[in-house]
């Protein structure tokens, strides 16, 4: 049965502080629920309209009522669950990485975490302020791959002041990611706000401005979705890394 | 003075049985309604906190109250804009069309609409049962680029029997977009629906099924995000017919 203490935890999960003061967050669905189960990631509770479906503990029987009191979406799905944050894992400098700066929205970073791992980029790094990876609605978009891709916060200008790496930065007017020569299967392409792109003081720190150039012989649009650009840039990176070892 | 009666025409400018009642829809943002200004599109009556930044006719001041009252932003910009819907333009087939099948996120056909225009699509065609292209949420996030990109809706299935095009679509097992050789600055591009991708009546009218390859070795994520699949694909055509018109 749904306590009135779990309605209380869930509805505060809702918030970042209240996540890191639990470590805990919220998935819901049951093929997001199903993949972080399946994942290194520990469950809590699962809250199911369903239990027979799931055959592990910690598994409540609740309404659909009962959901709907506790969702965060406007149409809840049978099954909600409560997951522990689990410690940051150590990079894997030897792959490529993706950096984020000061990104905001959350259907963005979600896109982006199920966009890298499609592209086999398994460590994003993202600068402090950037929106947190459990929040509902990144955890949401994000679709199952944040169960296996590692997310790390920290000081994105210091990590690339001290770090050995080639470090890529997507601008509007860089170099065409189509012509640039580099294949690589290590490195970092940072990625900047949604609005402001990469920083002055960021950009200081990085070795190759690309861009992806417009096609069409305007000015429009000013620029590309971010994680719209994203994409095409790790298809880039992945197609001539491909071609590398196929030579 | 922002009138009752205007704010009963924007209110009901959310719905499309409305919109296309009164052949008007609603553009918020100084950028986008300035944009559509500068556009074909015929403006009905903005309402600005400052007119003085618009040199022209049907402008209407009002308070940031109004705006609150009219807008469908959760932080309303400055200025809101009623257009008129114009007629549907013919296609020009000697460009590169994108074909849309009952696409039903706003966001994302906002983006397609941004995207398209990137890579010099000027013709979206999509099916009936597609969301409107003049719903508010398409329009903020096509940010402007709706001003410029022709959007046709039609029966897509009979659009596709009874044109002799190059007919390419995207699905999960086809051909790697990055192998085909096809290199086109014409024909049709077909994206299916965010959940079921493309149907299998329309399927079977394409010439050509192409796919982007998870480049890591797994079995997930299961797809990429529409408009970021749409952007991939996008990017490798215009890559391949720009290295066509090189050599």
């Amino acid at each position: 049965m749904l306590s009135k203490n779990d309605i209380k935890l869930i509805k505060s999960l809702k918030y970042k502080k209240q996540r890191y003061l639990h470590k805990m967050f919220v998935v819901e669905g049951k093929k997001s629920v199903s993949e972080f189960i399946n994942s290194k990631f520990d469950l809590h509770k699962l809250f199911s309209i369903n239990i027979s479906e799931f055959s592990i503990n910690n598994v409540i029987q609740v309404s659909q009522d009962d959901l709907k009191k506790i969702s965060f979406l406007s149409n809840p799905d049978d099954h909600l669950a409560i997951f522990k944050i689990p410690n940051e894992k150590p990079l894997n400098k030897n792959n490529l990485l993706v950096g984020l700066e000061s990104i905001n929205d959350p259907g963005n970073l979600g896109t982006i975490i199920r966009t890298c791992e499609w592209f086999g980029v398994n460590d994003i790094v993202c600068s402090l302020d950037s929106v947190d990876c459990y929040n509902p609605k990144v955890v949401q978009s994000a679709m199952g791959s944040l169960s296996r891709i590692n997310i790390t916060y920290l000081d994105l200008t210091n990590f690339l002041k001290s770090e050995s790496l080639n470090k890529f930065g997507t601008f509007i007017n860089g170099e065409s990611v189509y012509e640039n020569k580099i294949s690589t299967d290590n490195g970092i392409i940072v990625f900047g706000n949604e609005a402001n792109g990469i920083s002055n003081n960021l950009r200081l720190l990085l070795d190759v401005e690309l861009t992806i150039p417009r096609f069409n012989n305007k000015s429009y649009p000013e620029s590309l979705n971010l994680s719209n650009s994203l994409g095409i840039i790790l298809s880039e990176f992945s197609r001539k890394s491909n071609e590398k070892k196929n030579l």
